[in-house]
């Protein structure tokens, strides 16, 4: 494998600047340590612009779309364009449209409740349970985790192949595994769902935030994607795409904003008539700082170079990778082998090691963040283990029997604002971690592994 | 009418600080002025406490729930804190859940899903969209407008002892109407509907930003509010109570969060346990910052004293209603009359003025934002107009023929940081505009009425 190395390409950008860089926690082995935010996958922190921008904007914050004053059309104004600047970082085509919602996860709930009637879904066991999950009134059929990327398309393939056709069809996928950190066959899954009837959603909650996504070019139907992971955590995601699904479905949510005209009835009830543009699902005071992060965020990382941040990024994941290799206890779960695309996301256990135990150790010792479990993706884990999986072991055991297989994970995973400091500090910890043990005991306290702070280790 | 005057009456707190307080917006007339934020129903600028709350927090911003590392733990506590600071905020019982949506309107789709079989819902025709249409799929009667709070309870009784009594039947009612600010009878109204075996949920989105709401002592089984109208606009809200419905419901989103574990059966499909908490109804990476805002402000409103809230916004209202009084083109907009109680929100229209002119020109010759229209309650605003009301008439011309019924109505609102100029300034721009007319022209735009900028008023 051959990795990259910041002298060998001067051409790699430094870290674009985020909140909580200069922030130092406690180890307690003693001292602080500035902390290493690796659990990017599933919250990133705020990029320093999008703070900025929400600041900067906080105090002209104003009530949006029926106001009066200055401020409500300011801020309706700014709303609005939020939407355009959005559709123009996905690369949408005209007509598409960008509903603002609260994450991917409500993104997926919501085109799931706008599937025409007797629409098929097409979604692989491999998913994030946001993908996985929100289709439950429609007839799902789950396809077996492929083990390469043109496996995945074969399998699309032939299930649609084998659907009764003439019906209406989603196909609903990931464009990096939030686990593997994989990059799937986007473009060829939405080639084999159009040469089927079938339309398709990408869930781009890890794709968007570490590589460009054009909805255009890669011919998706829908694109879904969550404002914390893209350095934009107010509490707003997107769900981008064709119009035509959306403009005749029930609304997503009833209520205000939703709805152009109401009235009673002659029979005593009520009569609605509800928009039929991206408000139609976007009941209720719409979040604007929320949507206005996004756009900065979006506007960020395309002003920054999102190639250069691409390059980076790879740059970080061969560091990590040339690292865990290092380490012979540690095994990297992947569906695609070695040689596989990736994002700046992985997932690995290390032998004799409860993998809850390791990450506290990170936190505790070294200060870093990552996370352990099963990534709300437990079909995947128990495919990719080997076994079946629980999402926390019992941390008071400090060393499960060797050989064992691990009943979970742990994830590390980073991105535009991460420095070099963080991966090599993440190598060196699982690489002592492993060589010497943990330094401390550890015990389970209200489901959370945690230092015992009664006793060092020996 | 007897209005207290701040010299009178020396208690009376100074306005909280809030965001914006320093913006000024320009004149149509030339210069700028102090922007007079005057459209709190629709959003409430943030309070300055919130906001430093969230800077403060903003660094140490992490992934929740199962994150290892320091951050993310410290980010999961707060989030859970926060849902006690709002327990408690809202007197709620032990055993009540607080669930943390989007917003109120979020709030009620949630309970409209989590509806027992065959419930009934029973909810007044005044209510604002977000309460009076969520319940779509329910058995609705809708209850005529009353004239009195005696009315209300009396209304509602006749309707509850004429449904088929022992099924699940539910009452859903405003605290204070988005439209008039009138208070309404909650506790008779909850004491009515568990006479007659039917639960009862709140919607709070105006009374608790104005008034303590205590779940336990009106005896509702649910309250719901917003966080942007609560000065906490980071796109959040709560739905709080009774845990039985909830507990049992189908998941509000399907994804990651709201289930326990998911795996593959034997046939194909996919086997999910869901949690039974909030978490339930969480499903996604929660909005960490939105649910820390909205516990911000809790505590800030209860440690400013919110009595001494409630008597400064008191005497608010009765500035503006005495400053109206004295101007015969208004008529203040009213269901119970001038006597009712109400928080500081207030619907009026102006004899001879088209409403949306009239906001308009407060806007770009005095610097107040206020809104027109139906304010997302069409009914009520129908019953109060006399008239078949339109979102917004055509400003164009500039007035009206005098003695035409209005189409739509004008709205002021503030809160805690509204200062004493504000409604001053309000007083005499709605007297000024009234006796000289207005000083520019005015014309349609893009669905909003603007200054036409080419010409001057004569």
């Amino acid at each position: 494998m051959s990795v990259p190395t910041a002298a060998a390409d001067q051409s790699l950008c430094a870290p674009l600047p985020v909140l909580g860089r200069d922030v130092t926690v406690p180890l307690v082995t003693g001292g602080e340590v500035a902390y290493a935010a690796l659990d990017y996958a599933a919250s990133a922190p705020a990029l320093q612009r999008v703070w900025d921008d929400v600041a900067a904007y906080a105090p002209y914050y104003g009530s949006v779309h029926r106001g009066a004053g200055y401020l409500s059309q300011l801020s309706t104004d700014l709303f609005e364009n939020a939407r355009r600047t959005v559709a123009e970082f996905l690369g949408c085509r005209e007509g598409d449209q960008v509903v603002f919602t609260r994450s991917t996860t409500d993104s997926l709930n919501l085109l799931a409740a706008a599937l025409p009637a007797g629409c098929q879904v097409f979604v692989f066991e491999t998913e994030h349970h946001a993908s996985l999950l929100p289709w439950r009134h429609a007839d799902v059929t789950y396809l077996d985790a492929p083990s390469s990327p043109a496996q995945a398309v074969r399998t699309l393939e032939r299930a649609l192949a084998a659907r009764a056709p003439h019906g209406p069809a989603l196909v609903c996928v990931t464009g990096a595994s939030n686990v593997t950190g994989e990059l799937w066959p986007v473009r060829e899954l939405a080639a084999a769902a159009h040469a089927h009837g079938a339309r398709i959603v990408l869930d781009a909650a890890q794709l968007a935030p570490h590589h460009p996504v054009s909805v255009a070019d890669l011919d998706v139907d829908w694109v879904a994607f969550s404002g914390h992971k893209l350095y934009a955590p107010f509490g707003a995601g997107v769900l981008a795409g064709r119009a035509d699904w959306l403009a005749v479905a029930e609304p997503y949510l009833a209520g205000g904003g939703a709805s152009r005209k109401v009235s009673r009835r002659d029979d005593g009830g009520v009569h609605v008539e509800w928009h039929d543009s991206a408000a139609r699902h976007e009941a209720g005071s719409p979040n604007v700082i929320g949507a206005y992060a996004i756009a900065s965020a979006c506007k960020a990382l395309t002003e920054a170079g999102f190639e250069t941040l691409v390059a980076r990024e790879r740059y970080l994941i061969g560091k990590v990778r040339e690292g865990l290799a290092a380490v012979p206890e540690v095994r990297v779960l992947s569906l695609f082998g070695d040689d596989a695309a990736r994002v700046g996301v992985l997932s690995f256990v290390v032998d004799g090691w409860n993998s809850s135990h390791f990450a506290a150790a990170l936190s505790a010792e070294y200060g870093i963040g990552v996370r352990d479990g099963l990534f709300c993706a437990h079909p995947l884990v128990r495919t990719l283990l080997g076994s079946d999986p629980q999402s926390q072991g019992e941390c008071g055991a400090p060393e499960a029997a060797p050989g064992e297989k691990s009943l979970n994970a742990i994830r590390v995973s980073f991105g535009a604002g991460t420095p070099d400091e963080h991966v090599e500090r993440f190598v060196t910890a699982v690489t002592e971690l492993v060589r010497d043990g943990a330094r401390w005991n550890y015990r389970t306290e209200e489901g959370r592994c945690v230092p015992d702070t009664s006793t060092a280790a020996a």
